[in-house]
Formats: C-alpha cells, structure tokens, sequence
C-alpha cells in the first residue's frame, strides 16, 4: 500500500525500562509503526558482542501499552537479529533506531557502545539505522530538548534513506532546548580513554579492579569531530561504516609479501 | 638498550587454556619478551565488549612455565586495558598479537570477534597489533602450518611498524603447509551471516533460541577479499582501523541540516 506506515524497530543498550528508550518509543509512534525489541537489563558496553555460547530468551512485553514489543536476554546486536528473522519473520523494517542512550558515544566509543552496534547490525542487515544517544549519565535525564531533532533526523533518514552499509551516529549535547545550535554532521573525533584500574579487596581478601579513566581528545584543535560539535552545543552526527579496511595501509604493506 | 627484545603481549579470546594462544606464546617466544594477559574463559563473539558494570579479577598463571602469564575474567579488550596500564605499568609494549583464533575472522566478523577487538584496542592504544585466525572451530586443530607465516608477519610488523590506528586481521586457510601459495594483502569481504534462530523449549516448557546462520559472501566476483584469499589457499591480511567515519555518506547528508 503507498500510504502504508514505516515499520520502525526501536532497541537500546541500557535495557527496556530506560527512560531513553521510552522517549525514543513515543516519538517513533509520530513517523510509523514501531516494534520494539529491547535488552531485559543493561548492556553497556557490549560493542558488537553477539550470544552464540548460550541460548536466548524472548518474552512478550506489556510496558509499552498496545505497542508490539519484546524483551530479550541478549545484546542490542542480537535484539535486531531477533527483530529481523524471527519477531518480523523476514519482512525488513524500513528503519532500526537505537536509544536515547544515557551517555555520550561520541568519538571512540562508538566502538565500545551497544547502542551503535544495533545500529551497524541493522546496516549490515541492508536496514537504514540511527543511534542516539544523550551526554547525561543520569537514570533520569531530560529528554524534552532532543525531541525535535530526533524527529528531524528520522525523518531525512525515512525520505532519503542512507548509503549501503552505513548507519548514523547522533549525540545530543545535555542542554535546554534554546542553547542549542543545530545539526553539524561531523568526523569521528580522533580520541581514547585513559584508563585507570581502581584496585580493591573484598570481603574475602582477594583483589579486583574497577576500569575507570579519562576522555582524551586528540583533536583539539579540529572544528570537525563530533567532541567538537556536543561541546559547542551542536547535535552531532557521523555516518559510520563497518568496512574496517584501512585501504592506504593495504597500498603500503602489500610489498611486505 | 639496543639490544632489547620486544616486549609482546599475547591474548585471544578462546582462553588461557586454549591450543591456539599456546602456539602463538611458543612463535613469539623466538622474537621477543613475552607477557600473556587472556580470559579465563572462552570469550568468541564479544565484539568490542568492555567490562564497567563488573569488577575485574586477574590472577598470575603458571600455565605456560616461566613465562609471565595473567588470566583474567574479562573480555579481551578488558585484557589489552589490564596488561597496558595495570601489568605492564604503562609501559608500551612493543607488539600485541591476539589469538590464534579458532575459527575464521574474515570478512564481517572482524566487528563480532573478540581476537580482533584486542587488536583494535591495542591500535586505539598506539601500540601495533595483529588478530591471527586459522579456519578451524576444533579445539585442537592442526596449528603446524601457520608457524612461518605468523613469523614472516610479526617481523616485517616489528621492523616496518604500522600505520597509527591500524591493527592487522590474519585469517589462515585449514590447510597443509604444502597446500598454502603465500600471503595476499586485501580488503575486508562484504558479507554477513544470513541468521536463522533455532527454537527450541527448556526442560520447563519455556521458548528459547540458538542463535545460528549460513555465511553469504556478496562479494563472490571480487579476488581482492579476504574470503577469495583463504578459500584460494593464500593467507589473508587485512589492515583494519577504528575511525568509523564514512566521509563520502558525510558530504552527501550534509545538505539534510
């Protein structure tokens, strides 16, 4: 049918009773038809961590109302798997979103962050896709100022759709509405944690650590990255590919063989 | 000192206990100093996954004789972060290599493979590093031909360096040496795993999934792949790196805001 709705799957990494995904949930319902399928408790932190040494589980959940949605034992990147192959038997939704993370993944993180790799598993699937994620670490951050940029994003993503194997990575500064600036489209900022172990002891005596660290910046003086864009205020977005090759080096290394 | 050796740190993501890493430990003992820092537990399909909701446990390990060895119950990148800045004390090593993985990293599963988020964690790092897989799930496949393929590599990385920000995917073919025609330096395939969920019912009556799939290579034309290198015989070297960015889709969307 032409005036048939998108069919959108919403997931996320922080787990199906986040209020990110709640907020990402009621304005999805504004574009299209959503599904959701979701975590059953955090993932942070899971990259693209898939569950292939232990089984799965998937419960119908009613948290969400009349909105169709499931919660999963897994990753966010087995959450679109289950989406795709076995919730929608098949049938491509025409978008997979991911968040509203509590939490930045901006730069290097995008590597460490479940929120995008549900997005990169769904560009792998052939599905246009979106992570979003908040800089407020809080339980319960202020959404209210993201709303109209998420719903703007979405809806050039649904109009336009996105390039072959590419799926975007949007970080919303934690501002009120006013102070912020726009949509800049930017570079992974080149950028690492520092990492310091908290060492402890526990009850028993015997150490464990806790990894903690630092975000450095190394491209501090570069008006392109997305760091630069959420610290001035902008709501950054950087289309991200899961072609890892790095071609110049190939070009170099090939006369080592 | 000049005459140094390098220090090499060595982790995987099948375990301490697997044949694989003691391969590479035995390997890299001919070239340089060694320190092993790897899970305690297989850790296939962890992707880029770090631990930060949990603590962190690492103990020394008498496993390989004199030579310095941690097991630790992370993932593999958890290992990379622990054995740069807790065991090694910040100081760099001069290599890392990860593996020998059991079972192929080609192509798309460079993003799910816990073997190569250890080396892209090293690269994130500043540190060189290398992921070496062999195309062999067994638990104790026959290792005896990669030997002088993973040493030719690991010299011409110590002496040459790499690129900042590249890490080294090595995938080997499960072949006899005498059937291996070199070494072929190329791009990440463009596939995927086309996943089918087996469902099945606990010993309660409760649903649950095995995640399972084929592998489809969409690239089947192409002889520059690392799929086409190893199902011709060649070991197959990709350079990988961590910037995501897809600078062409940037320019295309920057008109969108």
């Amino acid at each position: 049918m032409a005036d048939q709705k998108p069919l959108i799957v919403v997931t996320n990494d922080d787990g199906i009773t986040s209020h990110g995904i709640r907020t990402l949930i009621e304005i999805m319902q504004k574009l299209g038809t959503v599904v959701v399928v979701a975590p059953n408790a955090p993932q942070s932190g899971m990259g693209h961590a898939i569950t292939i040494a232990n089984p799965l589980r998937l419960y119908p959940s009613d948290i969400f109302g009349d909105t169709i949605a499931y919660e999963c034992s897994g990753t966010p990147a087995d959450c679109v798997k289950l989406a795709k192959h076995h919730v929608l038997k098949d049938r491509a939704p025409d978008l997979v979103v991911s968040g509203i993370n509590h939490g930045y993944n901006t730069s290097i993180s995008v590597l460490y962050s479940g929120t995008m790799s549900a997005a990169i598993e769904a560009a792998i699937e052939g599905i246009p896709a979106i992570g979003f994620s908040l800089g407020d670490f809080s339980r319960q951050p202020d959404f209210s100022h993201v709303r109209d940029h998420v719903e703007q994003i979405v809806r050039q993503v649904l109009e336009n759709g996105l390039d072959k194997g590419v799926a975007l990575n949007v970080n919303f500064p934690p501002r009120a509405a006013e102070d912020i600036r726009g949509i800049r489209v930017c570079r992974q900022a080149n950028a690492k944690w520092q990492e310091v172990f908290d060492e402890r002891r526990d009850p028993h005596g015997r150490r464990y650590f806790w990894l903690d660290g630092d975000f450095v910046n190394f491209d501090t003086h570069a008006e392109d990255t997305d760091v630069y864009a959420v610290e001035n205020n902008y709501t950054s977005v950087v289309p991200c590919q899961y072609d890892l090759t790095a071609y110049k080096t190939a070009e170099t290394i090939r006369g080592w063989f």
